[in-house]
């Protein structure tokens, strides 16, 4: 048996996020079916993320293991006309047997994109988070540094996550500019239910000022959910890149 | 009764273009009725362009004629819980009876964006036009010299065009890029039908090497529609800016 990697990009818009679910479309489903439909077989892809409903993918990596005799860098061009237009599936190759998309990954960048400026945009509405509020960008800056390093993010993570530990290690959180958008990169080892999205909606209480960036240190401490701020849209983030 | 100009951003995707018909959705009638619905009237909106179906604009025009009492300003803000999130009106004014957002401008600034790389994009599909060939953007930019100035443009201008003269004045046609994007700048003082998409997919046979950029006179000078390149997809095309 041949096990095959993917690296994908996709718009989230119209999916109800990646994992396979009863009601709604998901990524997951509409690649399995395609790849089903290809090899006539019954496929299961596994993928490194569990992207929730809107949220994007740069480069997304999946695998899945097939008998078919299809040369593996085929799969690329064979799933474009399977595949709807929003999902690309940008390569395909033959990995080692015990190459697993979502255990073998040891880190991963999100970023997540803010539209600062008076008006929202009709253009990038789904690929951004519309704040209207001016934010002070040098103090979202310095709030950075705090989370970088090992912690218990307890605080930055939602309810109704299963996971048992909270601890994670924040390699990079830092900000780039480009005109009236604001990208948050960050990049960990693995990451809690929401907690980008919440992080993202803290660093956003400290550009309004809400919250300073040393305020941070506390919160982080406190481990308690309700110290930071509200878990941002989905429409602003996207998964960048994932590191094995 | 007083003349309202409004200036709108629009993502053109899930629309049958500008122009009210009788089948499918269009923006003119979207507005009309966000419009008729604030002012218990029948209004009637005139638009800068007969923008087509997938086309967006970043600032387009229009204006209208109510008896309302609303405050100029403030029609921006009242239409925003009325129309849908791809079109945003960013500014909205009183203008002198006589401005008319079609018959008054005197040019208009459209930008076509080609995405050149080898694969499509699932996040920018609706905004490009993906060309997997590596084209040529020297002999492009060479190209794009040929059009400048007054000229009978027939051999841009799609069949079905009801309009009696061909002549058109380019002010400026320029390449821009960034990254795998190629941004196509087109300024004319009146743009026949499909011009700017057949003007584009002309230049794409010049990046290609189908054709060279010198037979660009030729082809403008033989005034045949089967001399220039094809029209490609409207997805790329986005009206810039309107000038009065």
């Amino acid at each position: 048996m041949k096990n095959i990697k993917l690296i994908l990009e996709y718009d989230g818009t119209n999916y109800n996020g990646w994992q396979r679910q009863k009601n709604g479309v998901t990524i997951q489903q509409t690649l399995e079916k395609a790849l089903s439909n290809l090899t006539s077989e019954d496929v299961k892809v596994e993928g490194c993320s569990r992207t929730d409903s809107g949220v994007h993918a740069k480069e997304y990596v999946a695998n899945f293991k097939t008998n078919a005799t299809i040369p593996p860098h085929c799969y690329r061009e064979a799933l474009k006309s399977r595949l709807p237009l929003d999902i690309v599936v940008t390569k395909s190759e033959e990995v080692e047997d015990d190459f697993h998309a979502r255990y073998c990954n040891i880190g991963k960048t999100y970023c997540y994109t803010i539209l600062n400026r008076e008006l929202p945009s009709a253009l990038k509405r789904n690929y951004t988070y519309h704040v209207r509020k001016k934010l002070d960008i040098e103090a979202m800056k310095k709030a950075c540094a705090y989370f970088i390093g090992k912690h218990d993010f307890s605080a930055f993570k939602s309810l109704g996550s299963s996971t048992t530990s909270s601890i994670r290690t924040i390699s990079d959180l830092h900000i780039e500019t480009n005109e009236d958008e604001i990208n948050i990169f960050v990049t960990a080892d693995g990451f809690l239910y929401n907690m980008v999205r919440i992080i993202v909606g803290t660093l956003i209480f400290v550009g309004t000022g809400k919250l300073k960036p040393e305020d941070m240190k506390d919160i982080i401490d406190s481990k308690e959910r309700k110290r930071a701020g509200r878990c941002v849209p989905p429409t602003g983030l996207s998964l960048e890149k994932v590191f094995y």
